[in-house]
């Protein structure tokens, strides 16, 4: 049983909950909690397993093969709760592979919709959009390198999961790829404060990305510029923006609803 | 000038940042930073201002009136510092009235589209639904007693300003409530993982409510065998559930999106 902070393994483990560089040499990052622990369990994608001393006890007595095949090591309950990231550690903690996509890969998914995000940077923000793109039926997520960095541990927590399953990548040249996905004829809606109301610029059925811009600054001039259309959802009242989870998210089911009824846009049906 | 935190006002002022119950007994809350500040003085609804020693100095010098007709105090900015709810604190705070909407006055305002909360725990989750609300032109929120507190320095912070400006009724009996807008022919639609797809469940023009439960445990059975309807949101992939005030935007736009086009559901076109 480990008992100390300066246990070779713990200071790794600490190093990849704090520090976005650490995670990208080890291609690792760590995940927390029984629900996440076994997802990345079936997801195969699980490294190494540490549990907290009572986690541990309680979990075999329940299940003794719960560890059978797994590489681990057991942590006192006052040190887990040291390299813990959360207010209420919950006894488990995992480190995992990095999926890595390459935008051929997401490309090649059918009926393209995809979320593309330039500096976003609250981590929640990009965990709940994670989320609900995997709940939207996105087919994948592209994300400029200015964005909070996706294995971040809150990051993570948010997605509930869902960074396990959609498919995500992470633009070095973010301009680059937005060429790329013109060459291929995906129609970009840039979400945009003076744009057109989201429901009368035509079907989101084509091939199609909605990109979203940083919290406080929206799109930059350069990105916005490229797209083939900028909408806006309507807002009433002095409301200046949403927020951008909740933004994409509207966006993200409009065309979800579109695809799955058949049912599309006041100009459509005009 | 102001600098230690056992001067009377200060510690009035930390109280009423971190007791719900100091708040409900003075009837006051705090906002933080310029733009709330400007938004509360415009309301008229600021009671007392409080500046720190170099943003009142900056703020002066640029609008010598900027304080006039207020009631304000000045504190250093080590003991501004201390007192603020933030990581980053703006230099301004205020005082403000509670704004006091009752049952009557939030179903007098015609075409009612409501959002009733029960039992929502994450500040950031209820300001960001009041945030959202207000955008998507609902006349109203209602809010079980075992929400969080709406005056929250967390929740006023997420709304941007809403808070302001949505009316909110906080129900002391809230299935009375539900009993109420029963009474009204208000359609109650309940978010629930058993429901029927939101865009088949008939037409949110009508006067409606939306009601959304707890982030862990959905809505109580009692509430939501009370709903005329229950409609889920369609989720792909494994996600089990939706970010809560994601799954209330998405029914608040897409009833605001009805109302605007007139363009309703498969079910209605049918």
């Amino acid at each position: 049983m480990i008992s100390s902070l300066s246990n070779q393994q713990i200071k790794n483990l600490t190093l990849l909950l704090k520090k976005a560089k650490a995670r990208e040499e080890q291609g690792l990052f760590v995940i927390e909690g029984p629900k996440m622990f076994e997802e990345a369990k079936e997801e195969k994608l699980l490294v190494k397993a540490y549990a907290s001393e009572s986690f541990f006890n309680e979990i075999t007595s329940q299940n003794p093969q719960y560890f059978n095949h797994l590489d681990y090591e057991i942590l006192t309950d006052t040190l887990f709760k040291e390299v813990s990231d959360t207010k209420t550690p919950q006894g488990i903690m995992g480190t995992v592979k990095w999926r890595k996509d390459s935008l051929e890969q997401i490309l090649a998914i059918p009926n393209t919709c995809l979320l593309v995000l330039e500096d976003i940077r609250d981590p929640g923000n990009l965990g709940t959009m994670i989320r609900t793109a995997e709940g939207a039926g996105m087919t994948g997520i592209i994300m400029s390198s200015s964005c909070v960095d996706l294995y971040n541990p809150k990051v993570i927590r948010s997605t509930m999961g869902s960074v396990f399953r959609v498919p995500v990548y992470q633009a070095e040249d973010f301009i680059d790829t937005l060429y790329a996905l013109k060459n291929k004829k995906i129609a970009l809606f840039a979400a945009h404060l003076d744009g057109k109301p989201y429901d009368s610029e035509g079907s989101f059925i084509r091939d199609c990305a909605f990109i979203i811009g940083n919290e406080a600054n929206g799109l930059t001039e350069e990105v916005s510029s490229m797209a083939d259309f900028q909408i806006k959802i309507p807002m009433e009242g002095r409301v200046e923006s949403l927020n951008a989870a909740v933004a994409a998210a509207i966006l993200m089911y409009e065309a979800a609803r579109q695809r799955r009824t058949g049912n599309l846009t006041e100009n459509d049906i005009r």
